[in-house]
């Protein structure tokens, strides 16, 4: 298979490695980026062609698969520059904060038969996809409630988190993806408590850094997931699935299983540092889907209604803070119903 | 110290026991009960009186404190007859579902200058004592999340629930105490979302099996708690305070830590049953408190204000499910201050 | 049933404590002790008649079942003279340090018809009997390799050490009768390393602080215990066995179950601290076997044999130690036979 | 720096795999293998040069390091020529079963003063690596006691075994350099009890599948190694190092940390099943320890006389099993004074 890869950002860098060391059956045969001093990184890995332009990727005449994971006000127009072009695509999250964008780039998807599969990398980490096959083989039961604990180790700065769209669609937006994949079923109503408790100054832009949210889904289940911008102790990445026959909990994961016993107590190890640590086998993992999807001409498990879903959970969840109430999912999905009437 | 207990229930007997082991300092004089087979136990344990009447424990002449083990309805008419005859008083949880009853009732402890001890075991549970020594010492610095997980191996039977003055109140009220004891800070505000998901009969007293509860400090910490009438793996108490410095856990307590690892996995035992179990070294270690206050003139620690808001807290989160809105427990607790300024 | 006690020490109270708490369908009729400071403790208690002679409890015509808690030197004289007047018997370990005393004894119960059980209380551990039940069970398989774990919070004074008859027959004891229960086959051959690491003080009595004992047992699965004397973090008592169809370990027991995550680590509860706290419920549960094979007539789970054979093992540990050779039980055991043949 | 390899079996593919993913600032400039089918895997790793003969890598004149993952027999004869051609040399482990061998090898690369690491990867794994940090740093005080529980999850067919040099040289060799390192004090005396318990036929070549080994160590600390040829549960790598100051136990790895609990108890998953999953990162970071001691000219931290160690107490449990008795080092190490003296 022939793969163009655009972006080599921190995630991009990571897929052309795994492309290049455990998916020897693929060719890598271009890859873009408009910052000359990231070319030298693909080099090294034995990419013959790097250019500046995405467009040369997503329009390559032998290319049948791209990887896209350039910032993300350019998701769409790649997505759909490389649909029409015929290409598999593999995006990164988020799709886009807007839902009609969304929904458009999925028609044109739809309209041009290719795969896209967006790359909610988190439910390829081993935990998270044990926990969705107990589920899925029907050892938990009904699914009754869903706990997701999300902490990050350090909030990023203010400047970003000015322009980052809200912690909503920033970072709990994996979270919302989730809840969706675990229970399997559509959330119905956002409740959202949040505050500024970690540094005030981010109630400047109407944002928090703390926030319960409460979900409910379709099948009566009740999901709760806590975000915190800053674990003192580190990455934060639980979860757990309660049902009529049983529970099941993934546990966060640790830099090691040394446990330590002295006079003044029993220690261990700090988890794994952040995203990058956490979820390289994941990130493996999630690719290793996509390619499997294109080869044998299967449906991306996680596509371009996923991706929108997310987003619109997260919009939901940024009413709720702003108006102290539970909101319908149904107001604001409204919006597409809306254009699909207007013709 | 002379003691008299009324009441020889399930948990009346757990502290007649303890009083006569652990307890030999103390003289239990006096005890009643108005079921006959009852009074055996208490003879059993060398106890010289048994009465059928409450009053002639609440009055003896000779007792210094009360237990009061009798049904909830009981509570406050015998807190009060024992505080105006001058017994320091420790009672079952919840002192009423009435706010103004208790209300009452605290005043005429406060004037008769007794001690009123509410037994929130719990509170006195090696775990939960922990976390509260974890979260007053300073290490986790400024409560940001509360979780607590509190479920049942199994549903009362539909009778008692029709009459249990729903969940809140029957089940998650040692919740909202445990919060409150826990972050150190009032309740401010309540929201809940709940069903009858493992049986659908209750939905016929508005009542519900599975909640979620989240509560507002006036802190600004923000707390969950998640509640089933039943968890097929059995009793699940647990709880979580996440700060500015650090977490806290206290995970659920099982019958023995022996793991079997097979081929076909690794495997555990299951959680202690019930809260008799569960809770045995607690209801000693409660008991133990209120003795020490009774005899170093301390207040008590779990007070009338205490059982008070416990269950305030239930009457918002009720009002909350049937409204489907956050509930200000200001406008629960009004009906007090609508009282103070009647007359 | 009424029950006679001998010896209000530390376990001796214990003994008396739970048969007054938790037994309430048998009677301690009379209670012995040479020392009068310990009378009033079982006079709190409630019982009526406490005296300093034992012989008066094991000769009691009305008591049916003995406690024997008196120190080691006179578990032998009273078990015989409590045979011999036909009451059952509780001893607590070990029954004697002298194999011939032992085999002995054994026979004067044999000869009277009555039962008598070692106090090997840990057998009743919730870890460890969930860990024979397992074995039992045939869950494992066949037993191939058996771990015991065993070390003391802190030393005994050396002027206890210099008598206590060496680690062996102290403190390992325990954990011989251990490896017999959980393998359920007999020990043939002992080989011990050992060294005076924490006090070499203790040389002089030539015996050790530190020891690693390699057990071959008849059926071809190979234990080994290790022991310390002192184990800074508290009481260490953990079991393995592995088996060809699987493995069972017990774990350590803490004080709470509390995780606290800071930016330095994670950390959690020290080990309750020593053998009263960690078998506490142990104790009742073996006082409770006691009295039920009593009542039912069923011989004794935990038999003279059984006392014996911890004893064998503890003499044939020293003389490896000294002689740093293996040594086959059929060595120590001999003087046994001799004895059998002399008629 | 330019590096060459030698070997392309597995263990030769991941070390390949890595420094071409991993170690970008090095260039593989030959790699060779015997067998042509495995030439393919480095040519699409972009390798340019793939030979048959191991000579053209150690003594190819860029080469400035070579990996030599060639069958044990060839590892002394490799070791010598690079060390001859001025390579530095990492050598799969065991260097060889024969300890006069090792020594002379040992020599030639002392005279030729390069580097020569012997790839004990287990060393850089995650857990074992922090229990080793621990001890360094005093927090365990004076090692005591050390535990290493090493158990595969299948035994390798009879005709290997037959071949293998027996357990201790094959299987736990490994363990006894993990003992060195830990405890950080050689070995000075090893008993050994094993039995054939798994499969019988292998006593035929004088052979055992369980064993149980204690080490004696300069300082006097004592160590016990168990290992069976068949955990069903699958790979079981654990560690336990008790000292004066505390304990440092490394649990086992698992594939996930979820845990499941339903009405039957809680369960969780199997152990990483192999050493080419449990140890994934540790080769990577064995390797990447030889690269920087090239870089920076430092001395190996795992060298000829590690690997000359490891095989010698190899050959002492060897002996101990046969003959049933403590054998000590300096009798299997007199082998190499006697040629020392031999001028």
């Amino acid at each position: 298979m022939k793969i163009g890869l655009v972006g080599l950002g921190r995630v991009g860098k990571i897929h052309l490695g795994n492309l290049i060391q455990y998916f020897t059956e693929t060719e890598v045969v271009i890859v873009s980026d408009p910052l000359e001093e990231s070319h030298d990184f693909a080099r090294k890995l034995g990419v013959d062609r790097i250019v500046f332009d995405a467009r040369e990727v997503l329009m390559h005449p032998e290319v049948e698969a791209v990887i896209i994971c350039a910032p993300t006000p350019f998701h769409i127009p790649y997505v759909k520059l490389a649909a029409e072009n015929g290409k598999h695509i593999f995006c990164e999250k988020p799709l886009d904060v807007d839902l009609k964008a969304i929904a458009e780039a999925r028609q044109v998807v739809a309209q041009n038969g290719v795969n896209l599969m967006v790359g909610f990398n988190r439910r390829f980490d081993d935990n998270f996809a044990r926990v969705k096959a107990l589920v899925a083989s029907g050892k938990i039961g009904e699914p009754h409630l869903l706990k997701i604990t999300s902490r990050d180790p350090a909030p990023p700065p203010l400047e970003y988190l000015e322009v980052s769209g809200g912690i909503f669609l920033d970072m709990t937006i994996h979270d919302f993806d989730m809840a969706r994949f675990i229970v399997g079923s559509e959330v119905t109503e956002v409740y959202v408590k949040g505050g500024a408790l970690i540094n005030p100054e981010i109630a400047k832009f109407d944002d928090v850094d703390t926030a319960v949210t409460v979900l409910t889904f379709e099948n009566g289940a009740i999901g709760v997931i806590d975000n915190s911008r800053k674990a003192v102790y580190g990455y934060d990445q639980r979860l757990e699935i309660f049902g009529s026959e049983g529970m099941a909990r993934a546990e966060n994961r640790h830099e090691n299983d040394v446990v330590f016993s002295g006079k003044d107590g029993v220690s261990g190890a700090l988890p794994l540092y952040f995203f990058l640590e956490r979820y390289e086998k994941a990130f493996r993992a999630c690719l290793k889907e996509f390619l499997t999807c294109v080869e044998t001409g299967a449906s991306s498990t996680v596509d371009a209604h996923d991706g929108l879903m997310a987003t619109a959970i997260g919009k939901a969840a940024g009413i709720s803070l702003a108006e102290g109430r539970p909101v319908a999912m149904n107001e604001v999905l409204a919006v597409l119903e809306q254009k699909a009437e207007t013709p």
